[in-house]
């Protein structure tokens, strides 16, 4: 069953409150031997972590991660190591800001999960959107830094490439402008548009979405379990399950509806030692099993439901009434959405290689 | 795991190869006491079944699906009854037309499975695409008139809503129209526009991709669990296991992304006993649960892989040919798609219910 | 879910009912490239086929299997292969001997499932026990034919130990007995007598119990995921799962507890190249996880619960009557679970044999 | 995948070390709204402490357990409530004696898991056992607390029933005596003569081997999903994963296997309302599924493998040598597996309740 969990061989379960002491992460199934420490963990956290730029929220959290088991060092593990057992994650919450928390309480924020959450399980922990809160996509980035020492050799890096309707120049793509700007964009010209772009909805008390793509290189050849463990079926539900996401593409993704087939063919020729592919409109996957090239995925997040602008709304007893949601709240979460993105990338990668090394034996490779 | 298996309560597990002896499903966890006929679970392959206009592939499939196990009739259970035990459903593959398989054996056709079957599992039944092939959605169509039964009040359709480069017009969406052409299609005028230009296209010896959406009604507040069983996560997880899918969205999906806070949020007013949602930006899914709007599901197919027109390739020793695939191939594989995206809606519906009956001992509904 | 399948990666799924049309198994997860054939799955069938003494039930089962999918066979693959995809095996009924079912179908039998399927179901499927028949067996041991081409290296041999009061002399114990005698009884003096013993037995109509001792050999150090995935865990759970089964133990098992540590301490002695175990009090497991001695497992079945002696018991509709079970029943059913405890270490070891694969890439072994 | 969770819809996962910073269990799937407390989880967690008489380990930790995540109080939910949301429990280690661990970091004591997990993971943390020492038995306990209160109305009880070769006296068989001696006794003589003869163990620096009894009223009919979710199943998978556990059994068990057909049969009478069982041989079980009868399962621990008697051993390089486990160890084990075989009873009928619930709607009950 899949409450909290996610993954089969190399499983994981968060767990957590936006506004309770802590969140964190089991991770269940990761292999023995692994060099691991907080510090490595605690890189990609900060990438996450909230109060960077003006353009995310201004909640101070450190976010600093506690390894709690799992691991072992003595003078012959050459420093930390991964022991095969459960690695127990931890992240204190520390800046719950005091608040009367008395107009979310009774009322629904359109867009968010108050209504459903109330409606399913007849209570809930309204203090910053309590489980719902994207406070938990840390503990998936925390998994991720641990699922990305399974799979050492893949390359997983994402981009923001669309703000509101303001899309990136492919043209300017270059992956090292990605930590150069606040929006973790490849393309600098379109960051800098973006910046003005945003200091206007910011001002308008609004907030807007976004696409994000990743991009997994080096991926070996054979990932994925058809007919319903296939890599990309897997990969739409790892980044549908982020907060706020609401569309998942692979490839050419919707763009494909619009091609023939002439124009869609991956053709393949001959090369040294393999074969390889003339073009990537597949997004290296075929028939749910990668094929060698990069695994290219992208997923929009919708606009930041928490606006200082009031919307109608009802109260839990069913009267008309208004809301504004005060708060520190990310003007375009999709923002922070990247590193998520590039984690879940990791994780449902870390859990094929293991299916398919145990189904095949072998470890996969590019080529044949 | 999830090889070949989907679902948790309600769980079903297809089996079954394009040109082997038969292909079935084996579904598990059926609450007992259903009304259940052969004719019912007939009644949705016909719709799926192939050769049923010049659009879809000539192959002729009766697709006549036997109940082997999981039901029992006396004279006290009124006709068949479900009885909770597993249900087997089986189909004869009757068509598969005798030939010379002597290129696919040995060439990887651009776009499809062969190359990475080939890869993974180091022998490939290369016969019709084996188990790659879209016959397999007979099973999930079966299937998935058996999860019907256990939500009968939820109302599933789907439409085809875009071929190529032409979408419908939704001012012109009227269910009733999908029976009424080839491509089960709401807009009767793009049906006809659709009609000319796949006629054009199966001319060219060339295919093309297509958009279904897929709503269900009257789906009970509540289903879903956050936060990796969300009911938006594993529907993107059922329809992106489709053959030949690329992208999934829900509610406003990569639009949402354009908009800002204030035009996405769906807001709330107080209604008869419980409130509404002027509008369905969310798509029914709010936090991962339904909230008692339609749910609302759409997702891209690409072109079909196989078209008369060669298009480079390399053989199994790695040695450059082209290749050009005949036989008996929709030009849009995205027509026949449709009944496969209400199945799989109604299997995703059918556990979620199940699992949220379990949970909470309710079995969900609008309002409070 | 575990409804109606068992294991992880190497996991099958059964269906069907004693006088359904048919029975089956579908495998999910088994390695590509093994080869396989009817005749071999067959074998194992036979040995636990009906009505080969006079000592089981007299019904008349030819239990062909066939294959519906998941191999394939050109002239490059050297007979025919697994391929990776689900193979599905089917068994047909063919002697459901048409007879008046009024008395079973009323009343419920003693010892068998017929109260609680009605109660847990509200319908049941009352026809020589339906779903709750040991005529599923077959289908394990289909499965389990199958699961020992993954680990063909382990040697699985299982002997009657124990018919009612009677034990085999274990100094007399010889493999190559069990097939010389109608009990699968490794000590043929044993067998001589459980003869006789049983001819009285069924003379009074009535039936015995057993036990039976399933020896795993060649086991390679390393099966077996702590905590919740032991070795000894799934063992325990796949022989409790066979029908009629009440008991289970591993090594010294229930003995364990007279026991002080000094006298169950399996002392290690320095061998060649690698460490070995001066005794097997621990039945091949240490902390769920096998540790290359022999893996030793003991079931206990009841006795056949349909006996020709007058039973009290209720019907329906809560009113005091009496039973006996006219039929072709076994008055001893832990004979036929010999091979049904085989199957089901093979299958235990299949599946912890591809998870050990997957989580620590190597394929286990003895020694260090 | 089953590494280190439990159960299906109330599913649990646990996590850490003997020496680490801690240990704890995250528990999903827990319905919302029930009552809970840390004193609550505290008063099962008490009993299970070691250190509480000479017969158990003189390890002190208080074993004091913090909610972590899942519940939330205001002053609408009447003191503090479940979610529904992941419920995570963490124990802080306290005690872990500082110590030279050389002996076991490069010896194998036999009996113990360090020979696999070494072998299995080629790294093991050797302090106290690491993963697989009995201190994980205290987030089952925690866990177990919680799975109770999803069936309130089910009464889960235990008692140590044998010590060594000396058997309870069933005569004399009283729960009200479990709480007032220090084995969790019944039989107040045996209890009397157990202290006896385990100050004899002591004195030799030995230990010994205990048979538990677990009984749980107040069953609905209905729980357990055959054929492979079966009640007596998971109940044998759920005892074996406790340390150092070699045999389950149900019912008449072994003893089972000597009874004729005649004498097993638990008859049937009519009852008001309902029909009830004359007897309970099958405890409580029938065809997998509950009967309403109290369910009836004993489980045999061998003996603590740590002892001071030296044992011969060989080292990580395969050398032979002797040990003795100095330590605060327990001389039987069995005596704190029974508030451990509480928790797992506790455990796996809260699971099956919720998906018997999920699966057919009702709540169960015993009648008809």
């Amino acid at each position: 069953m899949s409450h909290n969990s996610f993954g089969q061989l190399f499983r994981f379960t968060t767990w957590g409150e936006s506004h309770g002491p802590a969140l964190g992460v089991v991770i269940d199934g990761c292999p023995s031997g692994l060099a691991i420490s907080e510090a490595m963990i605690q890189e990609k956290l900060d990438r996450r972590k909230p109060g960077q730029s003006k353009y995310t929220t201004q909640r101070r959290e450190p976010d600093q991660v506690k390894i709690l088991s799992g691991t072992f060092e003595d003078e012959r593990t050459d420093g930390l190591r991964t022991t095969g057992t459960p690695i127990s994650l931890m992240i204190e919450n520390t800046d719950q800001r005091s608040k009367d928390y008395g107009d979310i309480r009774d009322k629904f924020r359109p867009g968010h999960a108050d209504f459903t959450y109330e409606q399913k399980y007849g209570i809930r922990d309204y203090r910053g959107g309590g489980r719902s809160s994207a406070r938990e996509t840390a503990a998936r980035v925390a998994a991720g830094a641990v699922a990305q020492l399974v799979v050492p050799d893949i390359k997983i890096r994402a981009s923001l490439v669309q703000v509101g309707p303001h899309k990136i120049n492919y043209d300017r793509f270059d992956w090292d402008q990605v930590d150069q700007n606040p929006f973790f964009c490849a393309d600098p010209v379109a960051a800098a548009e973006w910046a003005t772009y945003l200091d206007g909805i910011r001002k308008e008390g609004s907030s807007v979405g976004a696409v994000i793509e990743v991009v997994a290189e080096n991926v070996p050849v054979g990932l994925g379990a058809p007919v319903y463990g296939k890599l990309d079926q897997d990969l739409a539900s790892a980044m549908m399950s982020i907060n706020a996401v609401k569309a998942v593409e692979i490839g050419a993704g919707f763009d494909a509806a619009e091609l023939t087939g002439i124009e869609n063919a991956d053709e393949m020729r001959a090369g040294e030692g393999a074969p390889y592919f003339k073009s990537n409109k597949a997004g290296g996957i075929l028939g749910g099993i990668s094929n060698g090239d990069p695994v290219v995925v992208r997923f929009a997040v919708k606009p930041t439901s928490s606006i200082l602008v009031p919307r109608e709304t009802v109260t839990k007893a069913n009267e008309n009434t208004d809301i504004i949601t005060k708060g520190r709240h990310d003007p375009c979460v999709g923002i922070r959405a990247v590193p998520v993105g590039e984690a879940m990338m990791a994780l449902v990668l870390a859990d094929h290689f293991l299916r398919h090394r145990g189904q095949t034996g072998r470890e996969g490779g590019v080529g044949f």
